[in-house]
């Protein structure tokens, strides 16, 4: 059921990022965006959608923010790849954009896509302006300043403080990096359809938790042919994560909480949210 | 009076960029933000609250887009200046953000000002949400893949094609890599009146080809303590200007016939475009 779902997703949002950038000048840049719009879990996509569904909304009503989050998560893998940054050759299996093209492309398809991502949020089919200007304003929110990028320079920083993050610090990190984005992911059905937005945030606030958790731990024990990217890499680096600061059964069992406390959130929703459920329990039993 | 009302609005854009930048994280990311907000023209600001004022808007229902503009435009230098792309080191006579600091805050701080510039498009002091939702996907298309950065690409790829640009080439490749934001900017205040863009929209494309020609010729003959940025690049790259294709004297002729080209369009307004009419000549008169 969840699996289903989440392929139809995958499906879904490739086809709508696709559409958003056919038609466009024939050029390497167009042609590095699409490549960086490849594949993926889809995980944030799937969070717009399911948030949209427990609010009654259509997948139609809500594909462009699910395709929004996607291009901006895109933009956000790019940049955070290029040497300067995470300095990362492999992005889902594949070569990365600096390295299949050059540094130049990657900057400029990562400022394209983040200003693609806007541009989808102004899609007409999602509804009232009143709700799309506000799904464009909780978008600048998250991944601006005060969210992703936030949390991005945060992450930089870490490496040359001399010291490993405390737990508090590095939840804080997270809390911008990779938290800020799904909270607007599960947010956004309840922003397009003019509800309530404090249970799915609540929701969102423990699931970010814990998908990073689950992150760390892959890191330590994952496979790269499985997980799609280098591992190991934090630890080498010296960098404090969660598994270096609450031992690896520790982190598992923080994760388990941090689901029991996501789905404790959905009360609300009855069976309508049974996926979103499910996408929390994925998050720590994903292989990759 | 031009001169004077332009100082009023470097006045007034610089404390809305300010404002916009005030209460978020003190890190040097934020710091790296407002740095990059100094200084300039802002002729794109001007071009927004003028193009407003025409329409019967008074600067503070319009501010806010000229913030955004401003924004905006400061990304695309942070980005443009860094070693992969130009490799500038002296932007407005100060040292560039990625030398200042490093590549990392410049990418960094590149992407937040993006995403500032879309976050004060959602001020509702600029009135009803349909209105500024078209801001929005206006500011979007000008800037994106279709807009400024497909001209920065054009622009890079240009330096590696072994052979220097046509006429028409460099004419289309100005149309996005700077035009694109200055018809956005004299546009916003029709967008945000409710009115027909395209008298503003004819006055931006003659006063951006303009004002790239001029630049064209002040990298030829202008001072470096006067302009403010290296001079010659362009000559000294065997890059195509509108200098090296049409002659001082041509590029001085055809600026001066594009400037009442943009004062042409400006009729149907009449004396309340004076301002905008200033600005052309302005343009080409200018020597940084």
């Amino acid at each position: 059921m969840f699996e289903t779902r989440l392929t139809e997703v995958q499906r879904a949002v490739q086809a709508a990022l696709d559409a958003s950038l056919a038609n466009r000048p024939e050029t390497p840049l167009t042609e590095a965006m699409r490549y960086a719009c490849q594949g993926g879990k889809r995980l944030r996509a799937f969070l717009v959608l399911e948030g949209a569904r427990v609010h009654g909304l259509a997948d139609a009503q809500a594909m462009s923010a699910a395709a929004a989050i996607e291009a901006l998560h895109a933009y956000s893998l790019v940049h955070d790849d290029m040497p300067c940054m995470d300095d990362d050759d492999l992005r889902r299996g594949q070569p990365t954009v600096h390295v299949k093209w050059d540094e130049v492309t990657a900057v400029l398809a990562g400022d394209a896509l983040q200003t693609l991502a806007f541009e989808l949020c102004c899609d007409p089919a999602m509804g009232p302006a009143e709700r799309r200007i506000e799904l464009v304003a909780a978008l600048a929110r998250a991944s601006g300043v005060e969210g992703m990028v936030h949390g991005q320079a945060l992450d930089i920083a870490a490496e040359s403080a001399g010291r490993p993050l405390t737990l508090e610090e590095i939840t804080a990190l997270q809390a911008g990096k990779t938290g800020a984005l799904i909270v607007f992911a599960a947010e956004a059905g309840a922003i397009l359809a003019g509800a309530d937005r404090a249970p799915l945030r609540r929701y969102a606030q423990a699931l970010g938790l814990a998908f990073q958790i689950a992150d760390d731990i892959l890191d330590e024990t994952g496979d790269e042919e499985v997980t799609g990217k280098r591992v190991g890499k934090d630890a080498d680096a010296g960098k404090a994560t969660f598994v270096s600061l609450l031992g690896l059964e520790g982190a598992q069992a923080r994760a388990a909480e941090l689901v029991h406390e996501a789905c404790d959130a959905l009360e609300p929703y009855g069976a309508t949210a049974d996926n979103l459920r499910a996408a929390a329990r994925f998050v720590i039993a994903r292989k990759n």
